[in-house]
Formats: structure tokens, sequence, C-alpha cells
């Protein structure tokens, strides 16, 4: 068994994450799809197949059709690489992707699809999207233009996503420290110094990976100029709790469900069936985001536990009630992630600090998915910036 | 002759900065305040005295008191202690100032003046304070209030406010380690240690006084709960380069003229006469905010200065080019300030987070403007925080 406490999925077309997982002797697996969607709505369930729940109307599905064409042009009319540069950029960062919604989209159904599709992957803090953030996300990420036109099926690793940081880590050999917080970093046009409360490590170039706003929190000496600390002033973490739940069987397939469900009510509004290849033992993920993370966070795992099980029994029912195991991991908490699925762009801040996201400084580097161009937010993401951040290194060594 | 560099102003009814200022010793005098104000709008200068500029209609004067009546009207009707209680919160904290004055207010003057009027302290970040964030501001700063309902004369520091800091470090002696950059706090039951590039330093408690965001940077261990965490990922400082030019008189004076200026363009958009007490040297003082300090800062100081002095040339005329000294202070780019005027609350924030501004967290409690109920943002809010610090820090001790 394993449990993928962070990213987990394989999207089509995210062949860096697919040539690493191959390189490193990692296969992938078809994600657990078939099946019914459970959907909770005003307080009733139902189930349904494909796109939309039963008590959506043609005007909702048009609307939603429409809303995300008429977002996807806005969004190929700029270069990803500097959304600040768009044509009404300005007043795009200006105003929120809610706001924006609530003013063209009259289909209340077709408005939450959308914004819950585009945030999906950031959400959880307080504070929206600017629609230019979202113009963006929507393009780079793909989740709701994937979801309109899928080009096959979410993957996941055997043996979980892990596996690659831990084989990476592997070749590199003892040139990976662990448990080291580097708390400051000298630099100069004579390198870097990066100063941990365990070793202390010289080098040529430094390259810094964490999100903007964790990347904020270390020392730089000389202090970085103010755009760039202000950028990690207001790139702040979306918030998720994963809950696992394992259990004998996958009774929801027995019901013709795919363990997945939409949702507007209780702390876990989205599930899906995460268990491993061969199906046993079954395991239910639930995602708890934004304010239910917040409300349940402080309170006691025993509290949580029965909060998750509630949601599934609504959903999956009294099966669902008394699992083998329950595994959670609270991004939020976590020390040097501080929150998922990754950081944010609050509203005005592609225009105001666009540019000094990726520029390194000296011989200071950023990357990490935050910094990603294509597949931002994503596993993806990351490698794909990993490579940029590498060429961009080699290339000042050279020069 | 001095410079304020940072924080300037005392305001009637500030009585802890009156009394502090006081019991060290250190006199207040009237601001030079007499003649008319220059005016910049579209292109055209004009002057004027009083609040409207004689361009503005009584439409648009009766609009500003009207809404302003109304703002405070909805900021009194919730406890300044939290926000987050407010009938309507959700609502006023998912909604920004601006798009509420867009919806409210017909004249654009009004809304400028109203807008400006508020965020004044706060402003100069991305994005924008919340209507929640912006009716807390109005009630808390003060600054609209008491331009249409003066109680007197706004007076400064003879000899300039850092004396207050210099003084009461005097009389500290040698508790007072300057230069000891903390990078880490340990907290538990048992007490606290901070541990500095210098010193390390056992106490009972701790009291943190930096603003939110620049609280997050330091390392907890344990590492402090999510809610905590992402609140200091979300108050992001405002940015203000202060640009002081000294003069061999006080030339605006002779043109009736008080040395303050309102407007609509330039890198300087407001500023004061700030002559010490005997009037010599002469010195004006200008305000680069927002995106004006964003575009300036990266520049050299003598293009920085030329800007300044094309500015104050547009205002106050050819005597102005020549100024016998430059000085500024860029706070975006101070290490250990990264901004002025303030912290601000960004959309959102107040509801999601607000109850975890002022709790301690075992024994680390939290002091600063930022975290004070009346006078936010000001000195004497920092003041008035100390003052509540200090109760619930010997509460604690005693209990």
């Amino acid at each position: 068994m394993f449990i993928d406490h962070g990213g987990q999925w394989v999207s089509p077309g995210q062949t860096s994450l697919m040539n690493l997982a191959r390189e490193l002797g990692v296969s992938l697996f078809d994600t657990w799809h078939q099946g019914r969607t459970v959907d909770w709505h005003e307080g009733k369930r139902t189930t349904y197949e494909g796109l939309y729940p039963s008590y959506w109307t043609t005007a909702d599905e048009d609307e939603a059709e429409s809303v995300v064409e008429q977002l996807t042009k806005m969004a190929d009319s700029f270069n990803l690489e500097s959304p600040w540069l768009a044509d009404g950029a300005d007043e795009w960062d200006d105003e929120t992707l809610d706001h924006w919604l609530e003013r063209n989209v009259s289909s209340e159904l077709a408005r939450k699809l959308v914004s819950r599709g585009i945030v999906g992957v950031f959400g959880g803090g307080p504070g929206d999207l600017s629609l230019l953030a979202a113009l963006f996300v929507l393009r780079s990420a793909q989740d709701l233009i994937r979801r309109f036109s899928p080009k096959g099926i979410d993957q996941r690793f055997v043996g979980g996503a892990q596996q690659l940081s831990i084989k990476m880590a592997k070749c590199l050999g003892n040139r990976v420290v662990l448990g080291a917080w580097v708390s400051q970093l000298n630099h100069g046009d004579d390198g870097v110094m990066a100063i941990s409360d365990k070793l202390s490590v010289r080098a040529k170039r430094a390259i810094v990976t964490l999100p903007p706003t964790l990347a904020g929190r270390i020392r730089y000496q000389p202090a970085l100029p103010a755009a760039r600390d202000h950028l990690t002033e207001s790139t702040p973490m979306g918030w998720v709790i994963k809950a696992h739940c394992v259990y004998r069987s996958r009774f929801w397939r027995e019901a013709r469900l795919s363990g997945a469900v939409t949702s507007d009510e209780g702390a876990v509004r989205t599930t899906a069936d995460n268990s491993p290849p061969c199906g046993s033992p079954a395991i239910l993920v639930g995602f708890i985001e934004g304010q239910a993370a917040r409300d349940l966070a402080p309170k006691s795992i025993e509290e949580r536990r029965a909060a998750v099980l509630a949601d599934f029994v609504r959903y999956f029912g009294d099966q669902a009630a008394e699992p083998r195991a329950y595994y959670e991991h609270s991004w939020g908490d976590d020390e040097f992630s501080r929150g998922a699925y990754g950081g944010y762009w609050t509203q005005g801040l592609w225009t105001a600090y666009g540019p000094v996201l990726r520029d390194p400084i000296g011989t200071l580097h950023w990357a990490g998915t935050e910094t990603s161009v294509e597949w931002n937010g994503k596993m993806e993401g990351a490698l794909l910036s990993a490579e940029r951040v590498a060429a961009e290194v080699l290339d000042a060594l050279r020069s």
C-alpha cells in the first residue's frame, strides 16, 4: 500500500514528468475513474456520468461551455511568459475572477464550475485570483481545458509520487543534504554561501526552489531589491488537508460509483478513488480545502476524521463509516510547504511584480512550479522550471 | 536640521504618543500648514484653500461628504476589536473598497478622494483593501474622518521622531541589543529562546513587534499553526519612498502656498512643508508611492532626484529646481521594514485570519501598530499595542 499525501496525478501532455518516471523506473497506471460521480447539491444526493449533474439545464451547460471558450480566447491573447504585457492586463489584474464571472455569467452553476475549475489547483487561501491570474492559470494549469477536452486519462505512479524524489536523491548520493534549514544566503559576483543550521556551502550559483512566500523567509545578504521582496509578500499558499480512508473493499464500485464527488457542502467536497493499481486495499481520498481546512486544522485528528467520515457516508453510504485506517496531511501546517497546491497570484500582483518572478538576481536563480510558464502549480511545472533554470545557470557559468 | 524619514506626525487625540514625548522631554510643534494647497489635475495647476480644489462642483462635494458619512456609519456598526464579526463581514471582505466606491459613488473626484483618504496610510502595494479592511482603517487610522472633522493641527517632534526610540533605548541601557538579527524563536511552556546571529537570549515570554509579514520570516520551533502562518503570507507592506529637498528659503510661502500638494500625476503626488520649527533650513518632503515607487526604486538616486525635482518645479515653480541637498529613504528596500506605512489587509483576510492577529501562541505575544485596534498603522497604534501586550504578558506571568 502507498499513500500520496502530495501531488499524485500525471496528466496527458506532462512529458517531462513521464520521461523522468521512465528514466527512474517508476511505472504509471491509469487512475480509477470508471463509474458514476456522486453529486451533492443543496442537500440532495444524485449521481451522474459525464460533465454535468442531472439538474443542470441545457442553458447552464451552454453557458459553461461558452464562458470557458470566452476565457480561453482571452487567455490565448497573451504570452504566458509575460501576462503583464497582455492587452488589458491592468484592467484584468484589477478585477477578480469571481467579479468577472458575476458580471458575465448568469448561470450560478456555470459560474461555480468555472471558478472551481480554474482556481482548484491554487485555491483555499483568502481572497481571490485576479482575472489576469485566472486566465494565466486556465491555460497554464490546464484543469478546466482538460475537463472539457480530455486528451486521455490521468495516471498515477505505482508506489507513489515520492519515489521520484527518493530515487533522484539516491543517484545524487551524499550531495543531497537533508534536514538542513538554510537561514541565510550570502551572494555576490564571486558566488554564494548558503548558511544552514547544519553546514555552510559555497557555490558559484544558488537556485532557490521554494514557493515565493517561503523563499522570502531566507535572509539574503545583501538584501534583495524591494520588488522581489514584495513579490514574496503577496503570493500566499493555498491550503488543503488531504485525508485518506482505507477500506477492506471498494464498496462504491459495487454501486457503480467512481469514487469521485462534486459537492457544495461539508468539509470534503472533492474525492477520488486512490486505491493502488491492484485495487486493494481500497482507498478513498478526500480534500479538505480553504475555509473547511481553516476550521478543522486547529481541531483534533479525531474530530477531523469524524468530519471526513460523515461526509464520506453522506456521499457513499454507511459502508464508508468504518475505515481500517485514516491518514491525513495538513499542508498548511507543514513548516516547509505551508500550503498546497501552490502559491497563488493575488489581485494586482502580476502587473506589479510579474517581471521579477523568474529574473535572476546576480548569482541567485529562482525555480519551482510557481515560476513555470506551463503546468504552473503542477509537478510537471516544477520539472519544467528545473530544465529552464539549469539552462539559465549553465549559460551564466559559460559566459 | 533634522529629517524625518519615517513616521513624523502627531495627531490630536494621540495621547500615548504625546505623553511619551513629554516623559522623554521631546517637544512638539505645529506643522507648517498655513497657505494654499497646490493641486494638479488633468495637466492643470491650480491652488485652493479648504477641502476642495476649485473645479470641484457642489455635487462632487456633497457626494464626498455623503459617502464618508455612509462609510463611517457602516464602520460604526462593528467593533474594531473583531471586524470579522461585523454584520455582513463576509460580503464586505469579499468586495474591494474600489469596487464598492464604483458601485455607490458617481463622482470620480469624490471616489478618488475617499479611496486615497482611507488607503493612504497603507497604500502603495498591489491589490486593494477589502471593503471590510477599509472600514476598519477608516475608523482606526482616522485620516479621512479627521480631514472632514479636524480636531486641531497635526504636530511634529522638535528634533525628529526618532528621538523617542533613541531616548527610550538610553533609559534601557545595555538591555537593548542592536544589530542582532533574530533568525529563530524556540518556544514552549517553559519559556522562549531567541536565537540571533550575535547572541541567544532566554526569557519567560517573547513579544514579536515586527509587521506580520516580517514576523513570518522568523523560524519558530515548534512551527506555528497554519492560520497564524497564513496571516503573515497575506499582509504585505505598502511601499513609499520619502524624498526631502532642502532649500535656502521657503520660497513657496512667499507665494502664499502651504507646501502641500494634491495631484493626479507624477512620481510625487503628495508633499508637505517639513521645515523645522524655526523655518530654516526650508525643507519640502515628497512621497513617492505605489507604482511610482516600483518604477523609480531600481533606478539611480540621480534619476529619482530628477523625477522629484521635476514634480516640485511643476508644483512650486523654478525655485524648486536647485535644492541645497536631497535626502531619501526607500522603505521597500529597507531590510527590516520592507515598506511603509504599514502592513495592509488584503481581500478576505480579516474574515479568514482576523482572530489570529493578536492571540498569543503559548509564550509568544504579538505587538506592533498592525495589531492595534485604534490608530492602526500609526506611531500611536504601536504605543497602544505596547500597552496592550505589556498588560497581556504581565497577566500571563502572574497566573
